[in-house]
């Protein structure tokens, strides 16, 4: 995660949209998040801080969780677009991951999620990361299959 | 991790290398890892299958430990450039972390990281993904500081 | 957790409060989650099964974020009250705890906690359980500190 | 867990009956431990406390050790009477747990756990809490079944 | 962990003193255990067995608890010697460590621990290995120091 | 693990041969290590320090990854010889685990185990210790079976 003195230039993202619309500064989106969790002394790295990596397994976590609820069963990550860490998470913060569904081809999934951060003892949001995941609906044999009709 | 029927289109990388020279199909690259660990039953997802999120940890910590040890001292991750999953990871698999310090800046490193797996039981190895890290060295208070120069 | 043949008696909790009001029969309360999570492999007990313990765990961490930022600082769980599990929580299912800040005293807090289940690949939940606790403020030293005024 | 000024005013259990015979301030019960365990510092909070949340897991594991071995299978617990913590438990503490079972339904078995914790470096021990538990013993299709008699 | 069909050759110890006196086949050590704990689902191997690594673990945190609290204080493994895998450890065992303080030098302390386990659901134990420890008492910087007299 | 005070008396192991050939002071082994893997927080004991425990299970599991592979199937520990520990590890340090297969028996495998350190920032390496473990190929009843001919 970034230097503290990293300015938060939440400006365009990899697809174009301008995230600062849906998420003004310092506020998270308005929906539920899909994960919000505590950071722990168990999740730091050697330095103490929470590490970058268990931040993407917490993406990766609450992209699968959507994939799963739309294909109706197992998924499996294919592709992460670029992530970039605008915030560094402390021991202590919640969490929160927020997801949408971009996009589902005919096996694919496209989500987004965000990652914010609140300080245990404040009330205040900064938006930690995002990034765009690629999920395809897999088969107990681990090959893909449809993503099921909408109902 | 992709579906067991993806092929592994083991083309460019991003920053227009050719991986295949160096590191030809079930042969992993020559240099040592940084990391070699074992996938274990506790890093397994809801279906079962070592999740994605895991192998993207290991990644983080890999590249983590290159950037510490080139700007002797801590170092954060700032960005990852697109991840695409190659192979899926079992249980029991033998996963190994090769890593590349591509380009280093005056506070800044880019390391590439190379993911591969070997079936506990067998003597094959997949590469199951890589993807470009930039991590920038901090101090004590977590703001920018340059990366020592090499001697 | 109970057999799954339990029935979800549903009525009056021990503060005489009707929970079917506000949370009617397999529909989460319309607030937001304090701690929303995946229950993992890595967390059953011998037999498989997701167990009771880390859901007070869970429920523990739920109410002490909540204590935390009422008190704008540490505070240690004192007190739960009586807790029932109405429905099993299995491997994959999405878990959301919500919190209620029902009484603040000089330097105790007491808040109620609510667990709900979703499995993972379904668009219904069942309530799993639901407690109170009592947390108190506390200084550096462990000491009881007043809870500070709102603002 | 409590501030570390609060009394241990060691009265009456909530079935009525006094604790202080069997264990005297300062003395663990005579008995065997039913799972006797060091918390480590992957085991703490934000705050670098062991958590009421851990110590309830472990009070958890304890009584369903009990109550596994009473059912010759597996139960699931149903519910947790008042827990009420009397002191803190750090890192490093020996932490004790002894249970009790107090009554064996037709499917049901009410069983009594104390935790006590014990420093590292000392021989003096303190009652933490203590807690009923209810747990249902049940088949391999989670339904309840009745607990077979003794021999 | 060794295989099922190994015979429990219980003979003389390396220190010369025959275990089958105090620990008759099928029954534990009269005393306390210093650590008693559940083997759980997470500590298992990619074969799905409790691994002997697991197993070493608490050994080594169950000889280091009786050396910090003779040695008033902090204390690091020096030494173990040979080790012997009489019996597998399942998933949902019990598994008993008792310890034994065979000798106190100036700073080091000899200390034997035994490893038993029980089957959940059975009331039959069988030895799993016995190991001796050699801890050397340390001060803050990690020096050895001498071992207080005991009062 | 030892004093830091402790001398590295790296003279002949227990089989009687000199690791110093192979293994000059400060320099690992030319191999490949087995697991290369980087001591973090939640791998301290009370003390704060990585246990020797954690440092076993990283052996065993990298024995058990030569069985394994050389068995081509599921192999069980039976015996360590003795260990002993050279030099404490770190949070923070980049652990390398080499190991050598000894000899081959009808169903049994004697590997040697090797550990090094190196700090997190530094370039060079420390021998923190190192075992000989015995395993035996076992199959799916956990009966012993031979090791399959090499090829």
């Amino acid at each position: 995660m970034p230097p503290s003195s990293a300015k938060t230039t939440d400006g365009k993202t990899t697809d174009g949209k301008t995230t600062d619309g849906k998420t003004p500064d310092g506020q998270m989106p308005d929906g539920m998040p899909v994960i919000r969790t505590i950071a722990m002394p168990s999740d730091t790295n050697p330095s103490g801080d929470i590490f970058g990596g268990w931040l993407m397994s917490q993406m990766d976590l609450a992209a699968g969780n959507i994939a799963a609820r739309r294909a109706r069963g197992r998924a499996a990550t294919i592709a992460v677009e670029g992530i970039t860490f605008l915030s560094p998470v402390y021991v202590g913060d919640e969490v929160s991951l927020f997801g949408t569904l971009l996009h589902v081809g005919r096996t694919s999934m496209r989500i987004e999620v965000e990652a914010w951060r609140r300080a245990r003892e404040s009330d205040e949001s900064q938006k930690v990361t995002e990034a765009i995941f690629t999920f395809v609906a897999i088969d107990a044999q681990r090959k893909a299959r449809p993503v099921p009709p909408e109902y």
